[in-house]
């Protein structure tokens, strides 16, 4: 009997063995080269997950919230990045965590430094968020006043160590080839030694590098001359990541299997039970056409590849629209599970809030 | 004091007032038409919010999943259409909700109804779900043949009692104005008569027609003669619906209130604690721009109007980035909260999983 005969509604699957696989391969990497692994835990968001890191000798994590700094804590962590600009408002909340554990917080700005200043009594490291190109957060790379003088600003403030700079070259997820993450990643290193020299020639010596994101710490061999990598995703990977190229199909670690409730064969498609709220919301274009994920067939234990031509092709609250050939929408029945390799692997698991094991086991996340 | 001195990180704030006046507004158009009111409780999912709609004497309700079904049925609802084509794989659940309740399911395959009729012990009411324009689920309502074969099926089942005739017109939310809206409502409406007459020529009569989508129930004053209709958006409405012309801002009864974490006004942007998993990745183009959210301010105990050419322009995991005129931006300081009116709010409710009033109550949802 496999777990699929007892699936009722669209289910989170997992597969232990590529999930360990990931983690191995990421690990190795970074041991080799000498690089601090601090993989980002918002992917997966689970302790019994977690384990699996520590196993392989992990000590150090990224999060993205006070709230997953503090779920992780109480299972055991000890030593854990905030990696978001520091939302003041939880000032009170960070310092407390900061007195049971190593935390490490970002920051980007002066005004946020000062409040730190004026209302923390213990000293916490920090990083510099640098924007190495991403324009999402941080300080500009080739900006060295601004960085000089942020620097400065944590230097004085009393309470703040400054650790280094970190950046997340999220950028690489718009790349259109392999070489070009590769181009975008190694351009972004290039960009965070500038940031360190700049820094480095006002006087602030001994700053580390930070960076990570999942396109380019699986497509490039040389991690380059960085002293701690922080990619998350790449514990379960997704529809995105294959199409990117930083995976293998057979990588992909989870899928949310659905009900097939009706057939359209007329314009070739299939509905699930199966929408936003159990794969997110997020699109990917492929081949000119925008999808919510790719589709494989339950297969043995698991699911198999990805089917030729198969996509979800719409998706509402709960509805889920597939596309696929004519031929493979025959053998389909009402009823019959097909497993929806997601977009986003963060987002869906965050929407779904458990795993189901291959074997049958549960796995909860701190969601739930 | 108001709500927001408390807040300390994402909250998603609701205002009772808005969304009493919008459950009345809904109520007494119906009534006034004397056409039976079962709302869809997919958007709000609270028992309390539930509660509101009966003071207004709703005793009818519109689910989208059989959880949310057992979930309204513990609290005191008697009368629940799951309106979703059925999951066969639930239908032990069904059968043994359906001797709870008066429960009302949707068929669309006769493969589904021969699954029914050799699983079912007790009579359920269906309706055939017809598909009046959205192509997403449905048998086209201009195929009478179809139409009168399911019929046929479902009334030689044993099983199977036959209501009506439903849809969801749903392409009204991809109208471009209001006028088009109506234009989209009324054709639907005419084309469910055309199946309710092709399925009476072929003997099946006293079926019922059920539409009901925000859109189209806000900006109709003449519903149709229709016998049941199912709006759910209109409890809280949103951007989109604000986009459609299907409410005004004041009537927006939620937003998320978003801690401000950096600002970079060389590109009129500030970064907000507010991402993907507090607002749904749900976007819409406007003025030729995507965006993920409209932005207020907090004024007095609630928030103000949208802010002319504000609006979130990024999002991911947990940030969101604002594009906001650089006087606005002025105004701005790390820490204050901005008020993000959502794209969809069935969707933000489900990721967020609770609300806070303005009273400064929280209100739980099925999720939580």
């Amino acid at each position: 009997m496999t777990i699929f005969e007892s699936i009722e509604k669209p289910t989170l699957l997992l597969d232990p063995d590529k999930v360990k696989q990931n983690i191995q391969r990421m690990c190795r990497k970074a041991k080799e080269q000498n690089i601090r692994f601090r993989p980002h835990f918002k992917t997966h968001q689970s302790a019994e997950i977690g384990e699996w890191f520590r196993q392989e000798g992990v000590t150090a994590i990224t999060v993205s919230s006070l709230d997953m700094a503090r779920y992780f804590a109480e299972h055991g962590w000890q030593d854990i990045t905030l990696a978001f600009p520091v939302n003041i408002r939880q000032v009170l909340g960070i310092a407390s965590l900061a007195q049971q554990i190593h935390l490490e917080i970002l920051v980007e700005s002066i005004e946020t430094v000062h409040f730190l200043a004026g209302n923390l009594s213990e000293t916490l490291d920090v990083w510099i968020k640098v924007d190495a190109g991403s324009h999402r957060t941080g300080l500009a790379w080739d900006a060295p006043q601004a960085l000089s003088s942020l620097a400065n600003a944590i230097q004085t403030s009393g309470h703040l160590k400054l650790r280094g700079v970190l950046t997340h070259a999220a950028h690489t997820y718009k790349a259109s080839s392999p070489a070009e993450v590769r181009q975008v990643y190694s351009e972004s290193i290039g960009r965070m030694h500038q940031a360190r020299y700049s820094l480095a020639d006002q006087g602030f010596n001994g700053l580390e590098v930070s960076v990570g994101d999942t396109p380019g710490c699986s497509l490039c061999d040389n991690l380059g001359e960085v002293d701690e990598i922080r990619p998350g995703n790449f514990v379960f990977f997704d529809a995105q990541q294959l199409a990117l190229g930083s995976c293998r199909a057979e990588d992909i670690a989870v899928a949310v299997a659905c009900p097939v409730v009706a057939k359209h064969p007329e314009r070739q498609e299939a509905v699930l039970y199966g929408g936003a709220i159990h794969l997110s919301k997020e699109a990917m274009a492929e081949d000119g056409q925008m999808t919510y994920g790719k589709i494989a067939l339950p297969e043995g234990l698991g699911w198999g590849k990805p089917l030729p031509g198969a996509y979800m092709a719409r998706i509402s609250q709960e509805h889920g629209v597939v596309h696929m050939a004519g031929k493979d929408l025959d053998r389909l029945h009402i009823g019959d599970l097909l497993c929806v390799l997601p977009v986003h692997s963060c987002l869906t698991v965050q929407v779904m809030g458990e795993y189901l094991t291959l074997a049958g086991e549960v796995i909860s996340t701190m969601g739930c």
